[in-house]
């Protein structure tokens, strides 16, 4: 299974950008995979064609909107291994001491 | 303040990386900085000045323990922006139809 | 036109990776596309889907020989811009003071 | 030693990004440091206080310049290896049957 995080924005239309990334998480949705949205990019969990498939339908989606789109993509790819969406996560929850989540002092 | 996201790993210690992400955690978490551990990287929100010294942190913690480091840094630097950590994700999710969350089909 | 820029490797191998990227540089060479290696990562020009499908060849070389496999690609797609591998470098040349390579001191 | 990738950019300047470029490879030329600029980032060899010190020099050239910085940076530190801005082009050429650069067909 490969884990895909996905960050693509335009960068002619400024610098607010999550109405280009809803429009994206509405696509993302709408491919039944596994997805978490975060704060720096959304990680998608399938097989390889499938989340390139999805690559692609995204860069699509904005080709229309903008003159000039960026995405950087991290792909995690292992043999055997599912449910990597939470499993990563947990796997480093059990070995650290403090949360996996914590708000400002 | 600036939103970094970051994902850093020794490359001659074989494919099971979750111990090195966990050591790396605590000193996140020591930092006192808000972070939140995602699948692919861990966000962690602060001034300039306070995230490349948590940077730098993490790369002190790992030298010792390998030949060779890795590490994917992503910055999101915006003015005027506060607790961009939810914030992001809220402004997306506000404009989107479908969950932030998705468990495959 | 789009540039890909790709670093794909195998994290089960051991520090040394030439070897790795020997073997996806004889698969984008044979692809025809305009390319060139650089010391973080190969940056290669065609269309969308050329460079994806040159992406996922890349995989499929790789997913043979190793339990995991890491990628960080960067796209960058402008509309009526072509000959970009070098433009982009030439355009910043040309508003620069110093040189675009330069030999420690 | 440490290879630094960095490509940033402001966001919200429009699509034409290289004379920002042009202003952090001047930062970047007085440094000292090599470096290579490349069609989708400057690779930057030097100790891992002496890139991260550069790094921040570059963020605070583009603060003043714009509401809101993207940066994405690339690290890749090993012990006991020099010169390897050359070096690792050269590793992986001795290794490939094709050219390291080549014009699209």
């Amino acid at each position: 299974m490969t884990l895909m995080e996905l960050s693509m924005y335009p960068i002619d239309k400024g610098e607010s950008l999550s109405k280009y990334v809803a429009k994206l998480l509405d696509v993302i949705n709408a491919s039944g995979l596994a997805y978490t949205l975060g704060p720096m990019g959304t990680v998608i969990e399938g097989e390889w064609d499938e989340v390139v498939a999805l690559l692609t339908r995204c860069h699509e989606t904005l080709t229309p909107l903008s003159n000039r789109i960026i995405a950087n993509v991290k792909f995690d790819s292992r043999k055997d291994a599912v449910n990597r969406l939470d499993g990563k996560v947990n796997s480093v929850k059990e070995k650290m001491k403090g949360p996996t989540r914590h708000q400002a002092d």
